[in-house]
């Protein structure tokens, strides 16, 4: 049985990343599941794709039309999450932030832990699993480490995201440094807005 | 900051023993913690206890009088809690239980699965924790997937509760079927009824 995984409305590029990241490993793990989102990607996000050649994620308004079941990926709360978030089974979540207004009829998995960024959590299901992360994927999931830590300095970074992200830029052979600020400047958006102004 | 760990009132093995290991575990990494119950054990956690030469852990009505910070074992419903939850802050779930009734204020490390015991669990964050499990915790861990699994036979039950229960087994050095049946027959307190009858 299908399953989708998708992060939260308004997606940034670890609710992107990581809703791809998570499903690549479900699916090595023998689910059939695809990676949704529940909008388009900003603009970081959109360089960060293009960046390693990797499409957009399929925009979904509802998950009944489609699946059963779901997997959520860098939320919980249903108010952030897809509309008809009720009509469906939760059986995965993979998140960073506290629990508020979520519910199940049924016991499932729950990973969260009070770290800076989704993918960095996503990364140790890899590593639990004994799953390799493509050299592509670990670049990704590793935009999104430097999207939700602002390149390891955020308060909400910890010793695990900046291990993590530096693992992950070698598989992905990034300076890190170099990119991650290449990155953030495309979100603010800084380039094109000095070319408009 | 000290810590309680604790399980769900009207305690039941698992509740105890999950709470004595996690406890356990997050002492050998450094955290203040204690094991502490919302109930006194019932007729099979005290067989348990008395087999493996176990004190019962000491019995709390609040948790707000003594810290500000719990951990929660084998349940999230605030319930099934200790009645001043919302008082504290709770900064680890591990739990099999749907998810329900359950909010915090603050990112938490939270691990559910679907499986039959939260001693399961508690194995799996030894295991990646890289933590021994001393030989009489792995005799009280067993015993709570026994009792939570009937002895592998309910339809909670998963692949992973039996695989880890035998581990357990051969740590704790105990013959499970055998120990398993006399553990469940003292739950059920038929040789005192006889006795009595
Ligand atoms: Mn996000
Ligand atoms: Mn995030
Ligand atoms: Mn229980
Ligand atoms: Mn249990």
């Amino acid at each position: 049985m299908k399953e989708l995984v998708f992060g939260h409305q308004n997606p940034d590029t670890d609710a992107i990343v990581a809703a791809k990241a998570y499903s690549y490993l479900q699916n090595k793990l023998g689910k059939d599941t695809e990676a949704v989102a529940l909008g388009n990607p900003n603009e970081e996000t959109k360089f960060v794709l293009a960046h390693f050649n990797e499409p957009a994620p399929r925009v979904i308004s509802s998950a009944k039309a489609e699946v059963d079941a779901v997997m959520l990926v860098d939320h919980n709360e249903a108010q952030q999450s897809v509309s008809d978030l009720k009509d469906v089974t939760v059986t995965h979540v993979i998140d960073h932030h506290r629990i508020a207004n979520f519910e199940t009829a049924a016991p499932l998995y729950y990973h969260a832990e009070p770290v800076g960024c989704s993918s960095t959590i996503v990364y140790k299901e890899f590593e639990s699993a004994g799953v390799e992360i493509p050299a592509k994927l670990a670049g990704l999931m590793l935009s999104a480490i430097i999207s939700d830590t602002l390149l390891f300095k955020s308060p909400t970074t910890t010793k695990e995201d900046l291990k993590i992200g530096k693992q992950l830029a070698k598989i992905a052979n990034v300076d890190y440094e170099k990119y991650g600020l290449e990155m953030l400047k495309a979100g603010t958006n800084l380039a094109s807005k000095t070319e408009a102004e």
